[in-house]
């Protein structure tokens, strides 16, 4: 059984579609149980307007909401009774195998990283890992855009990461890492690009070179390392694409058109990893509807089981222990 | 009449498309007249295989090919019997108003640069505008690739040609300029866009504010001012993008397939504009066949006959009057 602490007021459409969600993820994942965190009468209201009376789902009391522009930490200070740090909260405890919250992102990235810890001293920002539709599966994005201005080293620790990531989430052997550049020679980009490549050459990961933005859509590497900035540009214009040809062409009847909906969907993403933590932290997008968030909980169990975070840790700290070594 | 030179021995299946291209180019468009640059007798050879036997094809004999890893610079000294450079030094001469080549884009650029010269002193490297589809038409994406590593006054450079470039070929007033950027808020990204907002603020450009990934897709600017790296990253998604849709879809026969066709299509694109000199020099796509080459035919006819180039010279040089004012 894995336990998912869910942000009941997170995301544009919370209450309603948190709750939704919930249920619909423990009624079709009889191995999840959820842990709603929000105010507990309006949550339990909420629950017996779909006529839910299970106990696959936990209500805990979490009334304070948090705005999507608040600061971070003063949440974190100020409001130790929201959605979102009880959920955090109740994976420190224990008590939750994983925490999601479709609401303040940077809150959310501040209560993990600061009530979960960090799993490795290499990231001063948790950066944020995602998987992605490409042509023949997905990709494994990071930094989704946690990040900006890193230096070289930086991106290599995102390639090692990503690299777990992919191996435990998408189940793949020595998966192969590309860095998103503007060419395939290694002197091309910018020069933190130019010096990455050279590192990457010497990491404990499965190199293939430079990829750029044609070849990632078309699948050529399994873990795309790259800059927070790029990555975010990279993932909102996957989801810009596929409102696009939503808008133009809606649901195509087609066994084609079906695999497109299921893999570009934004909201079969689910949800996106903090990595480098000691625990699960998940961050869903604001304007989940009821489909999103299920799918978000079913991610964070996925997460949470294949113990994709413990890996990614175990991974960074065997680079530093290694470093010694490599200096000798 | 709008002359064309064409770089008959450029491209991945040059010299066949090329001939192919600027036969129909010429017999679509009674107002282009095209020079052909290569070795005279197999494009002569060509031509007749076409049955092309009018007048407004024009042969000059450029018989040295020119790899497309050929270091630049040797290429403009040592290669002048080139097509890539006779079709710049006609140019030049004053004997065609555009030149294009869809063969070694360094090796255009260079000798665009040292033959054609610079309209203002402000770029390095001229960057490359290029107008790409979106949900509404179509926006200018300034750079696109040729610049890595910019300034922040730079991109307010590249916002500034990229403004000019809609007015004079999309036909837009006071078009709408954005920052592409990882948030809409001023504060957000790497530190160069920090920077580079707050001078846009004050530039002579109808900047609109911060411009996310989806937005760029969703068409929300018509200039997007970037980084030559993420310029590049973005133009090859969304080439990955249609690949992928032709790919699971094929050829949509509805009235949003043809369009999606017509605009999403790189060949529709045709080709892209060297900014910042003094003329036209059209840089097409590598893997280019006969549509794709007629296109950019057509393209640096209509950059050519807009002025685009002259208009970009004139608002730069404009700015540069303008700085000892904005000092004093």
């Amino acid at each position: 059984m894995i336990r998912v602490a869910l942000d009941a007021l997170g995301g544009d459409y919370a209450p309603g579609v948190v709750i939704e969600g919930a249920v619909n993820a423990v009624k079709n994942n009889p191995n999840i149980q959820v842990v709603l965190c929000g105010p507990e009468a309006e949550v339990k209201e909420g629950l017996a307007k779909l006529g839910y009376a299970g106990d696959a789902i936990q209500v805990v009391d979490a009334p304070a909401p948090v705005a999507m522009d608040e600061s971070p930490t003063d949440v974190l200070r100020k409001k130790p009774n929201s959605g979102l740090v009880t959920c955090v909260a109740l994976q420190k405890k224990g008590m939750v195998d994983a925490s999601v919250s479709a609401g303040n992102s940077g809150a959310m990235m501040v209560a993990c990283l600061m009530l979960l810890g960090r799993s490795c001293k290499r990231f001063e920002r948790p950066p944020i890992g995602c998987a992605l539709p490409s042509a023949d599966g997905h990709f494994v994005l990071v930094d989704s855009g946690a990040n900006v201005d890193e230096r070289a080293s930086t991106l290599v620790d995102f390639a090692i990461a990503g690299s777990a990531f992919a191996e435990c989430f998408l189940g793949l052997e020595k998966p192969k890492v590309g860095l998103l550049n503007m060419g395939e020679e290694e002197h091309k980009g910018p020069a933190v690009l130019r010096e990455a490549y050279q590192l990457l050459k010497e990491a404990p990961v499965n190199f293939i070179g430079n990829i750029e933005g044609r070849d990632l859509i078309q699948g050529k590497a399994d873990v795309i390392a790259c800059s927070g900035f790029t990555g975010n540009v990279v993932l909102k214009m996957v989801e810009g694409f596929y409102e696009l040809h939503k808008k133009m062409f809606g649901t195509i009847d087609t066994p084609a058109g079906h695999r497109f909906d299921k893999m570009w969907d934004y909201r079969a993403t689910g949800g996106a990893l903090l990595l480098g933590l000691n625990g699960t932290g998940i961050i869903a997008h604001g304007i989940s509807d009821a489909a999103a968030i299920e799918q978000a909980v079913v991610v964070a169990a996925k997460y949470a089981e294949t113990g994709v975070a413990k890996k990614i840790g175990e991974r960074l700290n065997a680079i530093k222990a290694d470093e010694p070594k490599a200096e000798a």
